[in-house]
């Protein structure tokens, strides 16, 4: 696979221009006094589907011949890729199925049904999703939109880094680094091929749950390396295994690193969202946000921007969660 | 008073400026798809404060002398325009005294100790809050910071009407429409002054809860007409008991007429926006939204932008309205 370019990325927004949302890239001064730095929110909760997903979603399947349309999607997903391949689907006419693990939160598996996609349950311990996938995409002769190995679902989440550079330079902000919340890694590869071609000084540094630190741990050892079997968090959007493979190789050259965030912190980060930001984020889209709020990142005196990721979070956990 | 004009609102937007959040204006193709409309949303949730009083606050409040700065300010309020007084105040050092109800939400309360301001409660019901703050502030001989009976405050709030129109003729789009909700009027009444002078094409309607539809009647009597004593809603907000002397001067002349909303449609719209938009939206901020999405307001075929006014919602009562 090719890795993408800045031409690359700008073309898949291009495809996104009207279809998309173009999130706005948001300041708090409380946020800003609360850090002493300069921290800007880029909102992915406000796209389409209430995640960046849809941006690599719809990069894949406009690009779809009409013969692949005809045949239909399959994708795998924890429910935020989701939703991106239903909604893009059902805008291009497409059939899509989806396989989702069973303890996938309500509202995600609503959605992408009410987007029209077939969802099939797995079993998220037992169960090997990608092999369930494969098989039936391959019984239909169906497209296989995986959710980050792949380069025109990259270059489709490239576009968020390349809206933070534009609205960043027309801020006059300089950026010292950009925080990304990290699954597979396909957000931070994207995010990190625009940036180094429009700002090159910014840092970009993955954030993830403690116990799926996968990332921080490959980028220091400078290979992939898997995460511990058994461990658990909330952040449901973020428990891939180990980094993607596709995905990996541009991390690994280009992120400066990886910062691990527990669940009560991740809780306080969406608490804070809540009452200062009045933003719906859902665990795995605030872990950024929990990073700098924790003083896992030091991002004092330095100007930074935190993406948050998703915001499809269950009515009752997430009032739970905020309840403290 | 003499009516602000359009200079005035410029004014009191470069006042603004690095002080204030711009507000984006944002898209949701959800929203546009169900409605069947073009509908904008002004997120004044995310202001500093979470409501757009800060705006009119800080464009009263910096225009003061020293000697009135040391002397301080005395307000009475609900509890967003005593978080918008509060801010500019201890920005601008000065001792800040706000008279709020003793039912206000939690929220609203500590945001506003936690800015600075001293707070002294009134009864609602069976007090004068407009008396007690004027006696105080007779007292202390400081300066009264009204909610909305004030060109300066109602100047800034226009500032919103500005960013409306800007942003929309960026995006190209010619709006029908601004939905605004009205308790005392002061946001209806800068919205209108900005959008006449910029967009004149633009209709501005006001919309207000069932039982304090107190504009929507004055508009059709030409004539201020009161509510009727003893009804309740949840939009705490937009309780006030008629429209304010000098805002409505402003509104009888330029709004195109008021809409009424249950309280029920303002907990759908909350919900809606939880889990569509991601935003967090108080009862009081969320009567826009209510009147579009439960027909009070037909937008199918328009352009029409709907402001959300305020976010200040407390945990509690916000997640039992989302839990439906």
């Amino acid at each position: 696979m090719r890795v993408p370019d800045i031409a690359d990325i700008r073309q898949a927004a291009s495809r996104l221009a009207g279809v998309a949302v173009r999130t706005p890239l948001l300041q708090f001064p409380t946020l800003d006094a609360r850090i002493d730095g300069r921290v800007l929110i880029k909102p992915e909760v406000l796209q389409r589907t209430g995640s960046f997903k849809f941006r690599g979603a719809w990069n894949r399947l406009s690009q779809l011949s009409m013969a692949e349309r005809r045949a239909g999607v399959v994708a795998w997903s924890s429910g935020n890729h989701a939703q991106g391949v239903a909604a893009a689907a059902r805008i291009l006419d497409i059939p899509a199925l989806i396989v989702m693990p069973k303890d996938a939160p309500r509202l995600k598996i609503e959605r992408t049904e009410g987007l029209g996609a077939k969802v099939i349950f797995y079993d998220r311990i037992n169960e090997d999703r990608e092999a369930i996938g494969r098989r039936i995409a391959a019984d239909r002769g169906a497209v296989i939109v995986p959710p980050y190995d792949d380069p025109d679902i990259v270059a489709g989440q490239g576009t968020v880094g390349l809206e933070i550079a534009e609205d960043a330079g027309r801020l006059g902000v300089a950026l010292d680094a950009v925080l990304v919340p990290a699954g597979g890694g396909g957000l931070a590869a994207g995010t990190a091929l625009a940036l180094g071609a429009a700002m090159s000084d910014a840092k970009v540094w993955c954030v993830e749950p403690q116990g799926f630190d996968d990332h921080a741990r490959s980028l220091a050892a400078g290979q992939r390396l898997g995460n511990e079997v058994g461990r658990q968090s909330f952040c449901d959007a973020l428990l891939a295994p180990m980094p993607g493979e596709f995905t990996f190789a541009i991390n690994a050259a280009r992120l400066a690193g990886g910062v691990a965030v527990s669940d009560a912190e991740v809780a306080a980060a969406m608490r804070f969202a809540f009452e200062e930001l009045k933003l719906v984020v859902e665990p795995g889209g605030a872990v950024a946000l929990a990073a700098v709020l924790a003083g896992r990142f030091d991002a004092a005196g330095k100007s930074v921007v935190l993406i948050l990721s998703g915001g499809n979070a269950d009515p009752a956990p997430f009032c739970r969660t905020i309840a403290g």
